[in-house]
C-alpha cells in the first residue's frame, strides 16, 4: 500500500513509499559536526537518505523543496562538494546561489565570516558552507538566522563526507554492526577519517588503523574514539589485516603536508590497492574511497564489483539530499 | 478582500493582498541611473517592493516569472550584489545564468562588451551588468535587445543600491520627508552616496554631510543637489549633527583610493560607531550601511535594535525583485 | 491542426505544432563529433531546432526536461559557450551546475578526467565537456554513465558550434545544396572551419578557401573532405570569390598562435570585412562568424542585413536546445 508523508509533494505524479512520519527533530537546525548525531538521528538520516534513493531512481527530480534556495558558499573551492550539493538541491526542487572562492583573508581586507553569513542569510533559505578554518561552521551558525551545514572546515569537521561513508557502509553490507573495518594510508591529517571514527564509535565494531609512522592517527583522537568504546589496533602493514577486512576505507595522502617530494613519493606509494590486492581481499570486501584519488586505488580495480567509491559518491547525493531536506523541515 | 493582479500568478496556491493595478511603465525598458525615476516612479518601486516583502514572508518563492531567465554578467566581482540578484529572480520563479569575472580589457583582447551583450541577449530576457568603467551600463543598453539593469557601473552609477537604501528608510521610519539624514564618511570616491543625495532631491529632508576633508562630496555633486533644491550641510565632525540625525548612513572607506596605509588608517578610523555613539544618538534613529563593512561599525552595535544594516539587505532582496519583475512587464 | 508529440510536455499551456514522431535515435547517445551524423540525421536536428526555436518564440521556456540536471563542466573557461548550454537547458525547463575552470594539470595533481566524469555522473543527467585536449570528450564518454556533449576539444571538435553553423546557412537561405561558401581568415588552427568543412562533405556545396598562405587549411583536412567529393578551391585574395559567394564565413586569427605581434597584425588585419566590401557583395550574401570577433568585421557592417551572426548566436540556442533534448529522449 502506498502512502505519501504529509511534507511530501507528489513527485512528478508518481508516488513512492515512505517511511513512518518522522518528528522533524532536524528542523531549523545546524548539521556542525558528527558528534550531534546519535545512534537514532543516525537511522533517522539513512532511513530518508533511503528514501532519496528510491525517489531520485524512480523521478529522478522532484518537488519536495520547491522555491528553496540554498547558498552554496566555498571559501575554498571544491568542485566535487559544492556539484553534490547543488544537485541535491536541484533534484529537490530548489535552486542554488553558488558562490566560489570567495576572496578571503583573516585580516581586516575583505568582509566577515558573520557579516557574509548573515547577509546571505537575507536571501537564501539554507547556507552550505565551506571554509578553510577550523570552527568557521560553529561561529557561521552562531550569525546565521538560516541553518547552517558545514560542508568542511579546515581540520575540523566534514560531518556529510562522514555521513555519507557510514551510508555507503550501510548499503553495501546491510548493517555496520560486527564489522571490521580498516582506515588506511593518512589517518593523521585526513579529516575524513577522525570523523568517520567517531561515528563508528556508535556501533559495535573493529577498526584496524593502517599507515605509516608518521601519518598516524592523532593520539588525542585515538584517544577519544577508545574512550567511547571503539575497539582500534593499529598497524604498519595492511597485509596482516587484509584476510579479515570487511570494509576497505583507502585515504588520499595530501601532498601539501609534506616537505619535499621524495617524502611524499615514498609515504604514497606504499599503499596502493592493485588487482592483487583485491585477489588477496575477501569476495564480499568493500572497498570505499572518499576521492578524489591521486593513485592510492590503480585503475585497474576500477571494475571489481567491490570497488565502492563510485557508489559511495552517488550515495552522497542522496544523503545530502536527506540533511537538506531534513533541515528544512520536510523530512 | 482579496484580489490579485492580473499579471500576478497564484503564489504557491495562497493569495496576497496586491495594490492598485498599475501602468507597467517600467516594461522594457532598461534600469541605468536614479534619475530616471520620478517621485511617482519611486512611489510605484516602492509599493511593488511592499507587495514582494509580503509574498517572500508569506511564501518565499512564486511563480511571477516561471521560465524567465537573467544573465548575471559581472566583469567585476561582487559576491553581495550578484547573490541578492540571484536570489531575486530564483523567488520570482525564474533561473539566473551566472557570469563572473569576466576577463576583461578595454583594448582589443577579448570580446567587446557590445557584441557580449547582443550574445547574452540571445539567451536570456534580462541582463544585469556590473561593470568597471563608468558610463557602460549605457552603453550596454544601447546595444541589448533586452532590459539592462545597472548592477554598478565604475565611478558611475548603482541605481539599485540607492533606491533599497531609500527604501530601507522609508520602511524602517513610515515616511521620507521630513527627516534629518546623516551621509558619514568617503563622501567623495562613494558612488552610493552621489546617488542616494540624488534621489533625496525628490523629498523634503535635511541632509547633514560629515566627512574628512579629503573625502567630501565632489563640488560639482554638491551643486547639482543644492540646484535641485536638496537642503546640505557640510560637517566635520559627526558630534555636532549626532543629536538630531534620524538616519544616520555611514559608508566605506575604500582603501584602494589612498597613496599610503597611514593616510588610509587616519581617515578610515576618524568616524567609527561604536556603542557609546549609539547612546547619544536619538532612540529611533535608524543606521543604515551599504555594506561591506571593514571597522566603520563595531560588532557592539550589531545588537542595537536601530542597526538596520542587516535589515537593508533584506530589502534589497525586495527592491530588486520588484525591478526585475517591472522591466519583464509582470509588476 | 495542432498535435503535440508524445514526449513533450504541454507548454505553459500553449501548445506549439511539431514535426512528425521521431524515432529516439540519439536517446543516450553522446555528441562528440560532426563525424557521426549522417545527412539525414542533420535533417534531424535540424528539424527539432526549428521546433525549438517556434517554442521559445511562443513561450521562452517549457518544460520538456523539467528537472534534469545537466553538469557544464568547463576544464577552459568559455563564458559564450557555457551560457549557450545553461540557457538552453534552463528554457527546456532543467537546471544546471556550472563548473568553471577547473583547476587542471595533465600530470599527477587533481583528479583525472575518467574519475571526475564518473562522479558529476551519479549527480547529473547530461554533462557538457569543454577542456583543452584533443580526444578529451571521447575519453570522458567511455567513463561516464550519462550522456556526454562535447563543446570543444582542444584542437579536435567542437560539433555543435559546427552544427549551429549549417543550421545557420539553412535557416537563412532556406536550403545548402546549390550554394557557394566562402571560408575566410585562418583556416589552419579554426577548429569550427574544420568541423563546419567536414560538415559539408554532405551537401552539394561549392567551398571557396580564403587565408593568407601560413593559415592554409591542413593538407590531411583538405584531402579528408575532397575524398568525401567536396568541391574545394583555395585562394589568397577574398576579392576574386566575393561576387559569387553566397554565404561569407569569417574566422577570428587567435593571436596564441602567432609568434610575435607584428605577423598576427599583418594576418589579424588582411581580410578585415567592412562596409566597402558588403557593397562589392551579393544582395543576398549571408554574413557568418562564430565569434567572438576581435576586428575581422567591422561594427559599421553589424545593421547590414546580411550580417547574420548575432541571428547565428540565437541559433545556436536553438541547436544546442535540440541537442540536449534529443540526447535525453525527448525529442
Amino acid at each position: 500500500m502506498e502512502r505519501v508523508q504529509a511534507g511530501h509533494a507528489p513527485m512528478l505524479g508518481k508516488r513512492v513509499e515512505l517511511g513512518p512520519p518522522r518528528d522533524g527533530r532536524f528542523k531549523g537546525k545546524h548539521i556542525l559536526s558528527v558528534n550531534q548525531f546519535s545512534r537514532e538521528d543516525l537511522e533517522y538520516v539513512f532511513s530518508v537518505a533511503e528514501e532519496m534513493r528510491t525517489a531520485v531512481e524512480l523521478v529522478g527530480t522532484f518537488d519536495l523543496l520547491k522555491g528553496k534556495v540554498l547558498a552554496c558558499l566555498f571559501y575554498s573551492p571544491s568542485t566535487r562538494t559544492s556539484s553534490s550539493f547543488i544537485a541535491a538541491v536541484e533534484r529537490l526542487g530548489g535552486s542554488a546561489i553558488p558562490i566560489n572562492e570567495v576572496k578571503y583573508s583573516s585580516v581586516s581586507k575583505g568582509e566577515s565570516l558573520p557579516d557574509t553569513v548573515r547577509t546571505l542569510a537575507a536571501y537564501a533559505d539554507l547556507i552550505v558552507l565551506r571554509h578553510p578554518e577550523t570552527g568557521a561552521a560553529a561561529t557561521a551558525a552562531r550569525y546565521s538566522g538560516k541553518p547552517i551545514i558545514n560542508a568542511g572546515d579546515g581540520q575540523g569537521e566534514h560531518p556529510t563526507q562522514a555521513l555519507l561513508d557510514l551510508f555507503t557502509i550501510r548499503h553495501e553490507r546491510g548493517h555496520v554492526d560486527g564489522l571490521t573495518i580498516t582506515l588506511l594510508g593518512d589517518l593523521k591529517y585526513g579529516r575524513t577519517v577522525h570523523s568517520l571514527a567517531r561515528l563508528l564509535t556508535k556501533h559495535d565494531v573493529k577498526v584496524r588503523m593502517v599507515s605509516p609512522e608518521t601519518l598516524r592517527l592523532p593520539r588525542d583522537v585515538l584517544e577519544e574514539v577508545r574512550s567511547r568504546g571503539l575497539m582500534v589496533t593499529e598497524h604498519a602493514s595492511l597485509e596482516e589485516v587484509l584476510p579479515d577486512t570487511d570494509v576497505l576505507y583507502v585515504t588520499r595522502v595530501q601532498k601539501e603536508y609534506f616537505d619535499d617530494q621524495a617524502a611524499y613519493d615514498a609515504v604514497q606509494g606504499s599503499y596502493v590497492i592493485t588487482a592483487d590486492t583485491m585477489r588477496r581481499a575477501r569476495k564480499d570486501m568493500v572497498l570505499m574511497h572518499p576521492l578524489p584519488r591521486v593513485g592510492e586505488i590503480a585503475m585497474e580495480v576500477d571494475d571489481d564489483p567491490r570497488a565502492a567509491y563510485f557508489r559511495q559518491v552517488q550515495y552522497g547525493l542522496y544523503v545530502r539530499m536527506a540533511l537538506i531536506a531534513m533541515v528544512m523541515g520536510r523530512a
